[in-house]
């Protein structure tokens, strides 16, 4: 489950997709649960019938936290994710539709205060069963020099 | 629950402070159980104990959820959310921490493409029990002009 | 969230109407999960098919839990519950319902042991969507005098 | 797990107790989760240290709940729950504590709407690990006659 | 809910039935964030309309332990679980399908290495709604002799 | 996360080991739930004080469920489960332990019923913290040789 990658090792361009999962009625009252919010559009079919979606949604956060938790197939323990940028709900999550993540290494910079470090910018796009995208955000990420570690790892103890 | 509140009303500067909440190991146990992400920072206590921070932490996707449901007590029928800026995750959350969000309204603008609203931006810091900031983001509100409402309900039907 | 409220401000035949919250699958399974109760009354579909009500029905302690939980929307923090009298399942839930509650203050009382907070008795009507109450209740709340917390209040410290 | 049960076989005065059940911190979380009850008084473990209490108590209706949740281990297919009186919550009950509950006959009468049943009053009163009493409730059971069902059973179909 | 039975009071080719319980896309849900496993199969509507079996099956485990826990309904002091052989899924479970359990004491055999106990072996058969086995297994039990628990009540303390 | 693997290329005694997790109260809270086991044994700290192992322990079939999904994190497509032989629980899992579980490739033979798949039986130890074996299973999986589907797919379509 681990796949240890250094800074030098992420090639801009480069992508993989997650598995998909499928946003349930469940899902939405756990999220709720969790986190408080009851708010008539993911809780209250009824008054949602009577709004333009027509029915339920899934809570924003729920479609951000689980797109997210679809990219941790793997851990690499050189990097350490520290935020995220231009999260935008694109299109609404509806109970049945099917989501899965695209993640792609949009660009690399340096990190002004850390030079061991640099930082990795993946765009995460979420799409739905049409191939719809639902969900954008860009990932940030903190990420270990390798030449670096390899003069550490070969210098005496 | 409701507090209707119209883009004129917004005031730049002023803010609230919401409830607090301790953040629990079941929250961690079933944030893990949505996601999907069971990294051993979040569930293995052991390897947690060979690591800097010395303990399990909060996953960032659990105390953004919780930190912006903590904010969903007042639904503004006005007001649509649509995405979120510079999320950064400032510090670890550790289990028993207790967070609160406080949200101050930092700037209003024209949406270019929408003559009907305006975009607020407000400010969340998510603070835990010694009022250190472990969470921070900006949220943006896509907020109905008033005058426009007002001069729609008196116009005749 | 906070909305203080002292014994005299009760107004009896003020009331509110909560907002509305779908009773789903998820939420028999986890309250059958939580109290024990799993009676095929509530989990076994199959069983229930050849009952009167032809389907699953929410557990009574469910909808009383969301019946008054939705009424938790702003705390008091001059009233106290203290109970419940006159509890009555009056219709069944089914799954896929939508529920609200509706509070009324129906009288005021001293409390004989107490001489500074009153009964505050408040009727709580549960509905479904189709406006038929399933579930009533009279919640025993304890309140603070306010003139006593005023007198109380502007005394030397 | 069947345990039929005429009218009759019902002795005021005999009873029974429960198994016991410890209330978790994960109980509180997930009752909150169903009930949209966040509370501070539930879930703010800072704030708690500052009231009388001092630490996080259980909601009431999680202890209704799975007080009356934990006599659910035996039905009786003659018997149908309608209601419950005289619910108190007299002490608090905190996270780490014990509870069971013992369930007496309290009393019988004819139920003045239906000739085939009768109405059986149980006593819940549910105890902590001290066996302090922490709730009571008295239970109303409309329960079948058993000779008029022994008539209808060998009557001629 | 105590059924105290000795070694010797276990009759082979006796069997019970349980109730029967209803497996819910919450089930399901719930089981995939207890375990981790969000293999397509359980987790993804729209792969298994691509395969042969068409739609979401429950993970086996969540067979097992929901069939298991079906007959958790008496305790037997005298008897503790130590295993099981040959468990076996026979056929997938979908959503909405109602599972029972029965049990048939199988054989009973001395237990080499404990004087003071037997061993039974239980079959456990899962059936669905159309009383096709789902999944089978061999509950082993180690069960006190009651002669000897007889003497040695019998014996002065 | 799919790493495809014929019959022929497991390798009696090659293993893995998984990563470690930590079984929380949550845990047993939530798998008591799922399941409807709710014995002392799991769920009434006070009554496992006066017992050997002194406090509550896991469900067996949460080890199981845990161990075995542990295991979950790469799909062989080629590979089908279809059971489990002998399983064991060989010391309780106490709340606050962290279990692993190890994967070895204990035996390979041909399915006697299917030429075109061969049975692969993997060995499962689940350990804890203290490196000490806590659950045993043997793990059967029908596997697809390579040879029949590497001709498959070099046959003209």
């Amino acid at each position: 489950m681990a796949h240890a990658q250094f800074f030098e090792e992420y090639e801009p361009g480069s992508g993989r997709k997650t598995i998909g999962r499928t946003i349930t009625e469940s899902d939405i009252v756990l999220h709720a649960g969790q986190t408080g919010d009851f708010y008539p559009h993911h809780m209250d079919a009824e008054w949602c019938k009577t709004q333009p979606f027509g029915q339920r949604i899934a809570h924003g956060t729920l479609i951000f936290s689980i797109g997210v938790g679809l990219t941790a197939s793997a851990i690499n323990p050189h990097a350490m994710s520290y935020g995220y940028d231009r999260l935008r709900f694109v299109k609404p999550v509806f109970i049945g539709d099917t989501i899965h993540t695209l993640v792609t290494v949009k660009e690399k910079r340096r990190d002004p205060r850390r030079p061991s470090h640099g930082i990795v910018v993946e765009m995460y796009e979420v799409r739905n069963q049409h191939d719809e995208t639902v969900l954008v955000c860009e990932h940030l990420l903190l990420v270990e020099y390798g030449r670096l570690k390899s003069a550490a790892d070969s210098s005496p103890q």
